[in-house]
């Protein structure tokens, strides 16, 4: 299931897009099949490219940051999500940790981290905010642009536990992404269910593993939808050990870039799509649109700026980046007021619990648009008279458009939990 | 979690709400910690009354109608839940039966049919309406005042099975109460699920074994809170073998209500509540708000109309009424536009989806309101603004008043399911 948000799609419904809302019954009898087998990360977002031709997951957060952008409408969605979560992971928990990023001072981000308190209070927990950031040594109070307030406190550890002072939690929630590896701080909580595991952040996550994963799920849902599975899956090619700074192993890139433009190339003569095809450059454990760039021809790579050279070779904590993911570049459609969006799709353990359009108006169809400068276009809920209605001629009423974004989001979201089974060092192996 | 629903209250929290509101955390987890245990019944609605100082559940109906009373806005939240269910109960599901009321010619019945068809065919089933009543012979197509259609078929039986012409579901969904017992056509089908169990039905159900399994989770639910269980809890009595034609057993009717209303003349003497005590009569296994009536005196009944005994003794299927039950009367303290109303909590699986008033402007704050000339008042959800804010102080912020109902109707819905544990013929039994 997937609640009936209304896109910004008006055009007529194309031919993939019909067979994915033919195959509701069977999709959703599969996800939950799946979810029987494999355990949904705890939450997660789905950065979604619709090229109308083709339609593609490009980026699975397993730190969901933004859910401020969500509708209040949206939130007992997330709440009962939540509370569903909870009670299948941690039905004895009373107290929540929220752990956030560090320097967290951003009045943007700490939006965010309200919106998860709220959630999770609402859930029925005791919720508070704990940074890990050594900078923070005393409960800070911030005061958001809507009015509220969020009080970020330093974390105390003890042997065994993690919590605040006078709060000892049960539970700790992740929105930090470790993206410098997991701290000493966090590691033998034993006694506590930490949310998600250590192994979900950048540290040890790799796109390429993910879009593996990707790729094995896509084909067998690409089997039972009856379709060619690279019209739900981005192509992708690595390179390891690159340093731009250096000019070092850019052969490897120029290599396969050139040999992934050429299978996009083959892929669209035989779709007869009349486009450029594109690739993605980026970072293969970065986060945050750091270090981004759009490829159209491997001359593109002769003519780097020292900036782009920069850029490319920095992720967001300021690590070299060696490993590249070069993916497929996928088109996206979707206008808002004729600048470019694409839609991001959130989840809280197996359920869609909305979603919204980033937007950036000075960036192209074929550009990331996860950089400064980015708007964000919340989905408004369905109206009543344009639910399905049962009974009535197909075409009747106003299909559900969302639904093939909530599909597609939910596959990369499999992805993931395919990739952590994957790379769980607490994994017991039978062989 | 329960969403948060504006309710009709206006007045100060009172210490009860106050008390319910304050243990949210301790309410939740207590309640996650049961369903760990127990099995909540697949959907239910329960009729709750609020006399302010006092707060109690007064009818919970398994097979619920009425769904067509919740909101657009309700429907996503029930749809999650449906999904939730689904997946615990049949994962492998694809297509689902729903068996409505027999002689479902009711157009505002089938707007409640029409209403599930809809949650669940967004949940991603197959969904089909199939009649067990022998007069519907072929496939009946109802136009509804929305101007919907509802197609009900004719069911086809087989050795094992139970399906429609080219339908063969592999759950079945049951929203007919089964007042005349379960039919042979219901029995025996041990390769599908059947929704809720057979033994759900008010052939088996007795409201006297509901009260008494909620009397049992109110008493641990009031040593949570700190109170004295009879502020959630209706007290009652019983008696068997009355006949109103034959004026046989009216003395244990009389014995029964005189010592009922003598306990609760203790309790309201004991807070200091100044209202007339009363007790509520009605068919121990009865549905629908027929033979139902409010006595404030014994004498009441010495003065019973030939109406009154004939209402009494017969139940909505035309059996003879003999079990009775006498429950402690609470007052309703909610109005709309100066109208008596109660609320009524919906849940699909463990989770509260909505709710609405039952309204009846010819009623008293002492009288059942299931009757004829009742009307439906959904209720909203509160805006953005509305929603409690963390950091804020309390009280800056409205509480969620329709809180306290969920946490009751999630009770009521708890003892259903000791209720069915206690009554299932397969049940294991471990000594």
């Amino acid at each position: 299931m997937v609640p009936h948000l209304i896109t910004a799609l008006t055009g007529p419904i194309n031919e993939l897009e019909q067979r994915v809302l033919d195959s509701m019954p069977a999709i959703e009898r599969w996800f939950r099949l799946e979810w029987m087998e494999h355990t949904p990360p705890f939450y997660s977002s789905v950065d979604i490219r619709n090229a109308g031709f083709k339609l593609a997951p490009v980026d699975t957060n397993l730190y969901p940051g933004g859910w401020n952008n969500l509708t209040p409408e949206m939130l007992p969605l997330a709440v009962q999500a939540a509370m569903a979560a909870i009670e299948k992971i941690c039905p004895e928990a009373k107290n929540l940790l929220v752990i956030p990023e560090n320097n967290a001072r951003n009045t943007f981000y700490l939006s965010n981290v309200a919106q998860l308190q709220r959630i999770f209070q609402a859930a029925g927990l005791n919720v508070r905010v704990g940074s890990i950031d050594p900078a923070i040594k005393k409960p800070t109070k911030v005061e958001l642009p809507t009015g509220e307030t969020v009080t970020v406190e330093p974390v105390v550890r003890s042997k065994r536990r993690l919590g605040l002072k006078n709060f000892d939690p049960c539970t700790i929630l992740l929105n930090n992404d470790l993206s410098l590896g997991a701290p000493g701080i966090l590691e033998d909580l034993h006694e506590q269910y930490l949310l998600p595991p250590l192994h979900a952040g950048w540290s040890v996550r790799r796109k390429s593993r993910h879009f593996q994963s990707y790729e094995e799920v896509a084909k067998r849902l690409g089997k039972l939808l009856g379709i060619d599975p690279w019209l739900i899956n981005p192509m992708f090619n690595k390179c390891g050990e690159v340093d731009f700074s250096q000019e070092q192993g850019l052969d490897c890139l120029r290599t396969n870039v050139d040999a992934l433009l050429a299978k996009i190339r083959k892929k669209y003569k035989e779709y007869g799509i009349n486009e450029k095809p594109f690739v993605i450059v980026k970072a293969d454990n970065g986060t945050y649109g750091m270090g981004i760039m759009t490829v159209r021809d491997t001359k593109d790579l002769d003519q780097l700026s020292e900036r782009t050279k920069a850029k490319m070779g920095a992720s967001k904590d300021g690590r070299q980046v060696h490993d590249l993911i070069i993916q497929e570049g996928v088109l996206t459609a979707e206008r808002i007021n004729e600048a470019v969006a694409e839609p991001v799709v959130y989840m809280m353990d197996r359920y869609v619990v909305g979603g919204f359009y980033r937007v950036h108006a000075e960036r192209g169809d074929d550009e990331n648009l996860n950089i400064p400068g980015a708007s964000y276009v919340p989905l408004a809920f369905a109206e009543s008279t344009r639910l399905p209605q049962p009974g009535q001629k197909p075409g009747a009423s106003a299909p559900n458009r969302f639904y093939m974004y909530g599909v597609i989001g939910r596959l990369a979201m499999l992805a993931a939990s395919y990739e952590l089974e994957a790379t769980d060092p607490e994994a017991e192996v039978y062989e």
